[in-house]
């Protein structure tokens, strides 16, 4: 048999995707501005950033790039442990850990990264890792880089998380979630989960990269909202390119720790530090996150207000008190037919399919943010009446 | 047996460290100016960055920078696939495409992502990845997420690696490797990989962080100089964190290829995408690391002066053309001695020590740059003379 040609074999599974209609296909977004976006020259009103906050654009963020980069420049140019540890990064860390009421936080250019990063340096080959079967994509990876076994529990069934734990007893055992599940917009049973790993001698980690900001009196996300401290959390991942509408992402927990990640997490190591001037927005948008509790009250507000209305229509809502608002679909032929409906009206809603989400759990990812008004969640709800008394013939939505 | 401790056993990974004086510390840089960085209120010449081409700081790049977040803001706020690709990140992917000779590009946040996005996308379990054993961390860490079976072969060594690939003769295999290695400086035997990649119908993948913008009289890297297109080498990794001053990394080939990542490549898919702002200063770097051919020139003669001037020294010099010109020390505690030394005369040089290389083969990894002048080559000439006059006596250097 001759040699199989990998890029062959890709063509074939593109293909196979298209033939599916799962094919994934890139939008160009020529303008920004809060939730309204230009593409294909038609203007839409967005419904699918992360930019829950609504401070991707705020002017005191676009000052503090703007000024770090005037004296700084752009690039880290090189490894956070070569020189490319700026003075800004290290106040980011510092208010980043205050925040999150850790003893230090270390910063990674994305939390794709910082994921992989924890997860290697903890875990080895013998070691047991227990995950939510909806975690995100690079919790399962980082699991998978680790050589750790990994066992995945029903979503947010902590008994089944329990009887993993119990099969590997003498394993070292790391338990990771979401905080806020990234395409269901639901809390993880925090507390139970933490109470099980004290029992256990488990390590719990959160990625609370859609809590932080959004949850919690103080916006430190999902592990405050829960009251549960370093102590009976240690490993906390967020991110800055959702709620602080910058990029990257920071792990905190205890100070050990962070010098053992320092040590030892390749994907801290072997990369270039982020940009000073990204640092420099993020570290004002940190202040804003905390200050600015207006935006929080505001993004709640919607959300109530959308999930009446959604109700009041009999929509398929999803158990959410986030800014992630799905609605469940099922089949993927309709969550992408419900997206194009709206997009004709003018609203931009992404739809999500396998193998993103389970097959038959197809849905559009509704997203609310602060830089929303009450009107345009109204403009939303009333699409989606129109969309729901046409299939109501077609028999879904 | 209780259930060990996993963030007692980092401890005592890390105290090991400690123990044996492999210890990692981080150095806050308080203020960079060019080659120049403040770090515990001392200034110091640095030839530790990868801004080989001297455009990190530079005022058009910066510029850029404030235009795109002054009209776009900082954040993307999504994934490329949500709502997350904007018109600039499409013009800086086809500006690379252009540059570097390929049909299309695609961006992604990071080099090492990019590296684990190609390998987990086209490899899975029963192919067979090939790679040098000096090949950048992240390429290892892809190689291990593909579930495929890596081989290493030992440095720059075509014979062993057709050995590999021969007794695989019905895998399905990928044959990755630096183009620029990143501790050594030396170039890969290119030419000599493409045809053995072409009669073993293998795909040869090449990561040229360090080549990119240094090398090829248009700059497009170490496959411009080898004259190697798109058919002989599909896979090509740059980043825009090194020469071109950025933070950042894509993937450049075959059309076909690009649309299968997008498909396919879960970090990729799964993150968010680099702030458009970003991309509009990497899209002048690109501009001017094509244009202004005087950086390349400049940083080529300087090289030359390091190299001429190490030579007359009897310094351990190694078989590099590239803008990293390491000194083989070989015992950490030489290397680590002679970093504190230089920087006692005001030379930040970083010694690079086992993990990151071979146990034996400590060094000083020296970077040259265009921003650094003459006289700083110089300088640095000078402090290792008296360096390696003053350790004559000690019997090292
Ligand atoms: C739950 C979760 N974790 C991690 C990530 C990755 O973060 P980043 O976009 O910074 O790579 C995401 C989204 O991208 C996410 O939704
Ligand atoms: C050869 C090589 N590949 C990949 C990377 C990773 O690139 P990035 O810093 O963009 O993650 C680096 C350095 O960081 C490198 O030296």
């Amino acid at each position: 048999m001759p040699r199989p040609d990998l890029l062959q074999r890709l063509d074939v599974q593109t293909a196979e995707r298209e033939h599916a209609r799962l094919h994934r296909r890139l939008r160009t977004i020529e303008h920004a501005d809060g939730p309204w976006l230009e593409s294909g020259s038609r203007r839409l009103l967005s419904f699918c950033s992360n930019d829950y906050l609504g401070l991707a654009q705020h002017p005191t963020l676009v000052a503090a790039l703007t000024r770090a980069a005037g004296e700084q420049g752009v690039g880290s140019t090189s490894a956070h442990l070569i020189c490319g540890h700026r003075a800004v990064h290290a106040q980011l860390e510092e208010a980043l850990a205050a925040w999150t009421g850790r003893e230090r936080a270390l910063l990674f250019s994305t939390g794709y990264m910082a994921n992989l990063g924890v997860l290697q340096a903890l875990l080895a080959r013998g070691d047991v890792c227990v995950q939510d079967k909806l975690d995100h994509a690079c919790l399962l990876d980082g699991a998978r880089l680790s050589g750790a076994e990994l066992k995945r529990y029903p979503h947010a069934d902590v008994a089944a998380a329990a009887r993993q734990l119990a099969a590997h007893p003498e394993a070292a055992a790391l338990l990771a979630t979401d905080g806020v599940f990234s395409m269901d917009g639901d809390i993880a049973p925090l507390r139970a989960l933490a109470q099980l790993c004290a029992r256990e001698r488990a390590t719990l980690m959160v990625d609370d990269a859609h809590g932080l900001g959004v949850l919690g009196d103080d916006g430190a996300g999902s592990l405050s909202a829960a009251k549960l401290g370093q102590h009976e959390v240690p490993l906390l991942m967020g991110t800055l390119g959702k709620a602080l509408g910058c990029s990257g992402a920071f792990v905190a927990g205890p100070a050990a720790l962070i010098e053992g990640l320092i040590q030892f997490a390749r994907p801290y190591i072997y990369t270039t530090a982020i940009p000073p001037a990204l640092a420099a927005a993020a570290l004002e948008s940190v202040r804003l996150a905390q200050t600015e509790t207006w935006r929080r009250d505001k993004l709640a507000a919607l959300v109530a207000r959308f999930r009446a209305g959604a109700a009041q229509l009999g929509l398929p809502l999803m158990d959410s008190a986030s800014a992630i608002q799905p609605l469940l679909l099922r089949s993927a032929d309709a969550a992408l037919a419900a997206a194009q409906a709206l997009e004709h009206r003018g609203l931009l809603v992404v739809a999500i399919r396998p193998p993103t989400v389970p097959v038959g759990q197809a849905r559009l990812r509704i997203t609310l943010s602060a830089a929303h008004e009450e009107a345009h969640v109204d403009a939303l709800l009333d699409a989606l009446a129109d969309l729901a008394q046409g299939s109501r013939v077609a028999g879904h939505v």
